[in-house]
């Protein structure tokens, strides 16, 4: 892109970079200062237009969320962010897109204490791909594989709210204008859960994030930890939107439908009682919907729900 | 994409990861373990179909050719790499392209000793975006902005032979099929050079990577460094088959042409007798091309060569 060095000096170069970062963009790399006693923790994910979100959407919503679903990653991991970079391909230069897309993409960043460090342009159909670092206290990282036989299973906040909002958008549901709004809001500004990760990270045996649905992604860790779980579906947190639609029809989007970017995690019994204190006293969304039992094969739902999907399908 | 997983597992997970790798591809995110008193450099760039390599390159030389460019920046910054993510946008699952482009990028990977620890698959148009992350000792990195006046220019290898290649691959440059094969080779197989990095690490005072010709790179090192330079034009160091053309079109693409992936740096005088014992020792190809010269505002070629373009300009 031929004026690739004024853009990133434009829109991507921000102020006030933290003291980790050595050099940020403007060199062939960046150079950062790496915490002692700890690990770095580092993913990557890419939106593309039309695959990952509706071509309509707006700037704003796609840099949020594409920094919002990196972040749930380091939060699946109970890590704290540190630095991210993007590597942006615009179908061409459009300035008022850019400046919504640099302030959607900032004002997550600020909240989430994480720094843009480097990046590319690339002209082509629009994508975004975003790689985020941050760092954990050696061995205390959060890992799919460490469920065991007993262990309590829980989430964070409501399930299938997102893709109720995919569903409104595409006119195969419909609900009331706030209702739909509320879970439009949930799919395009999916907010990643790392102030409570931050919380459950001293408990948690296992998480994962629930990128492709809570059934899908709970399947992960069994596949991972070699065991099976038991769920209670009249326990699966539903929003008041969905709350309102035919009971069969909201667990399948919550137990099935994609985009949530809530936690689910496991802890032993033994450790509810503290959980419970904190979750209290915080105020924290997490619910108890089942617990892992190596006596299953895969996911045994009781009462059990009747399913037309086993896991997201992307939009189109 | 509907078999993401197995296409990682299959193609992507790579054996005997080093003791550095906690946990690489197979959860939400990788866990690495970084070494005391080094400063972490990292880089990404993203290759796009049609864009920055023509439709028709093969899988192997795509990938050899994204983490070439990633390897080129760390060695620019005179850091060793240590390990990358890839994030591949497929138009759909070709399982032959895919085991070609897999053994391109682990070739390249095991002779440059990175490995491979995360990465994404989607749905789209052919897209490589690799972001590598390497090391370097605290203070040591180095910068584009720390040429002074008096410090003498060199370049590695010959420069132009990719861009002469890309003319031959668009009919606009006729050579001898063994000269042109050879300018060929130079766009799709381009060597970083991170072997020699490490010995003029000790030694420089600026350095880059030639990514967008020559003089637009030697202008980025003027511009953080706030100063201008000399360049003794007969002293461009060109390839056997350039040789063989006419000299301005040949010095036309060793000053401007695009991708040649050598390293431009820049040595106070003092050290250059010790850098030359090195050359010679080590038979490294490094050549002298010009000096870095406050009392000039940008580049001065000498003697003056006609030129019809500034710098690079993607193929399309």
């Amino acid at each position: 892109m031929a004026d690739e060095f004024s853009l990133i000096k434009k829109y991507f170069t921000w102020e006030k970079s933290p003291i980790s970062v050595e050099l940020g963009v403007g060199d062939d790399a960046a150079i950062l200062n790496t915490p002692n006693k700890k690990q770095l923790v580092t993913s990557v994910d890419t939106l593309i237009s039309g695959v990952h979100f509706p071509k309509e959407t707006d700037a704003h919503a796609i840099a949020h969320k594409a920094l919002a679903v990196n972040l749930s990653d380091l939060a699946a991991m109970g890590a704290d962010p540190a630095w991210f970079t993007l590597s942006l391909t615009l179908p061409s230069i459009d300035e008022d897109w850019l400046s919504d897309f640099s302030n959607g993409l900032k004002t997550l960043a600020e909240q989430h204490n994480i720094f843009l460090i480097g990046g590319d342009t690339s002209q082509g159909v629009l994508s975004i791909t975003i790689q985020v670092m941050g760092f954990v206290d050696t061995g205390k990282a959060l890992l799919r594989s460490k469920a065991n036989h007993g262990d309590k299973i829980y989430v964070t906040g409501t399930l299938g709210d997102a893709a109720a909002g995919l569903s409104i958008l595409q006119n195969n549901l419909h609900l009331e204008p706030e209702d739909a709004a509320e879970c439009v809001s949930q799919l395009e500004y999916p907010q990643p859960r790392n102030a409570i990760s931050r919380l459950i990270r001293g408990f948690a045996s296992s998480c994962i994030d629930i990128s492709d649905g809570m059934m899908a992604d709970l399947q992960h860790i069994l596949d991972t930890s070699n065991t099976g779980a038991i769920i209670n579906t009249n326990n699966i947190p539903l929003s008041a939107a969905l709350q309102k639609i035919d009971t069969s029809k909201a667990l399948e989007l919550a137990l099935t439908g994609g985009d949530d970017y809530e936690l689910l995690f496991t802890l032993k019994p033994i450790k509810e009682h503290q959980l419970m204190a904190i979750a209290e006293k915080r105020n924290l969304p997490i619910t108890c919907i089942g617990t892992i039992d190596d006596g299953i094969e895969g996911i045994k739902l009781d009462p059990t729900v009747k399913l037309s999907q086993a896991g997201f399908q992307h939009f189109t």
